[in-house]
């Protein structure tokens, strides 16, 4: 039984609710936005508010990493405006999504803008907030679980572990003209014992393995390219940063992939293992 | 209206599901420990997963850091078992924890060990699931919204920001100790254009910002102190790496705190205004 699949009435009268003090969410006010994570796919990683949001909004402004499952929360009759984009992919111009949101909320209407992971991590949800704010539209940030954390999770790889990371970076491994940003910091990043998760990398593989390597990295450091992750098409490579390329070269996974860096990927073999959600993934390869 | 504060034949009457194909969330089994993150605080950060679990678990294994409104969703018998530690204080045996999980599940029970946050960040979630794994009792991880990235929005923070913040380091500045780490890469976190968290820092505070400024990070760095993030406790500081110690000195915050070094800090006098979850920490200082 679930609070999803079956009638609450049912569920209800098995558990009924400790106390009346649920917790009061916040009203969905037309002319605002909301800006959204959905999570790294799975559904069951939706937030309260993000369910919310969905089931309110009257319009659903989402990229191509939000899932089917997850706009059928939405109601029947929801206005959706597809803006999606791929890594590898120039972006739309985001003054486009951002004048968007802006005109949906100034005709009245519960304007959601919903993106895969988390808003304020590559998600670009600052710039959208700040022209927001300048025009004078309310809105509201609602955080969600990030890929390069919770999705790995789903791959059992632990952003930290004691011992073998203390700490971890997430950095994008495209930018805005898509491609490899040319300030990132490969002597910083190639420092043991911190992990380091490249979102929207696979394209780019070869390059993030050599930087790295050239930087000082270990050849022998644990290191996996997570396709999809939590999602049912989730599949894993574990790999060594050495040899990193030529294993994606050779399973070829599809996007949208995290690339993962450091000693707590080999804590995989073992975590896997425990998980009924991750069973799939040793037969994967 | 929400799915928590009416009862959902209510709810369902206004909003019909959009279809059938509902997510249906994994059974939690009897004899098996759901290693569950609770997010920084706000219920409405909750998974859905967090949630079936809470309703669903016979025990709670829980630490100080998750709140009662959000063991308001467990049975009303549940069985609670406070293992709280809090930062500065050395933590109770890890190993007494992972032990009592197993006789917990041995004994047949729904076990939900519940953390704040993210069990893989900084929860030592990888420690209990690899003896659990080890113990043969099934587990699975659900993560949850980190507070160094969920929590911080809340204070108008984003983690990252295009040209201000390309990526994002999470680290802890407590060690089992309860003493700031010994092998923390001081040079690599002063690097510029990075944003930097630090979890646990608040009675480091002094050192941290004296470390990152002698390894070269500039004083004119925007820095924030942000306390008890997404619940109603919340205060945030919005001040310099250079005078961050003064300042916490003056204001006194409360544990848990996080602090935030970077760029992206100076966006929150922006964000915080087009957010009524925020309104109410411009006045706090």
């Amino acid at each position: 039984m679930s609070l999803l699949d079956l009638p609450a009435g049912a569920w209800r009268a098995t558990h009924p609710p400790a106390s009346t003090r649920r917790p009061r969410l916040p009203e969905f006010e037309r002319g605002s936005v909301w800006l959204v994570g959905a999570g790294p796919g799975d559904p069951g990683l939706l937030t309260l508010l993000a369910v919310r949001a969905l089931e309110e909004a009257d319009i659903i402004v989402h990229d191509a990493l939000v899932s089917p499952e997850i706009l059928d929360f939405a109601r029947p009759d929801v206005e959706l405006d597809d803006v999606g984009k791929r890594a590898g992919r120039p972006s739309p111009r985001q003054e486009e999504i951002n004048a968007r949101l802006i005109r949906h909320a100034r005709r009245g209407l519960r304007v959601l803008r919903l993106k895969g992971g988390d808003p304020f991590v590559f998600g670009r949800g600052g710039e959208e907030a700040l022209d927001l704010a300048a025009a004078g539209v309310p809105f509201r940030v609602v955080p969600g679980v990030t890929s390069g954390l919770g999705g790995l999770a789903y791959a059992g790889i632990p952003a930290t572990h004691r011992g073998l990371g203390n700490s971890v970076t997430l950095v994008t491994a495209t930018d805005s003209r898509g491609e490899l940003p040319e300030d990132l910091d490969w002597a910083g990043l190639a420092r043991a014992r911190s992990t380091v998760v490249f979102y929207m990398g696979l394209r780019k593989v070869d390059r993030v393995a050599a930087n790295l390597l050239a930087a000082g990295r270990d050849a022998a450091t644990p290191a996996a390219i997570v396709s999809a992750a939590s999602t049912p098409r989730q599949t894993a490579i574990y790999s060594t940063l050495g040899e990193l390329a030529a294993d994606a070269a050779r399973f070829d996974p599809a996007a949208p992939a995290l690339i993962v860096v450091g000693e707590v990927v080999g804590l995989a073999d073992a975590l896997a293992h425990g998980d009924s959600a991750m069973a799939s993934l040793a037969a994967a390869l």
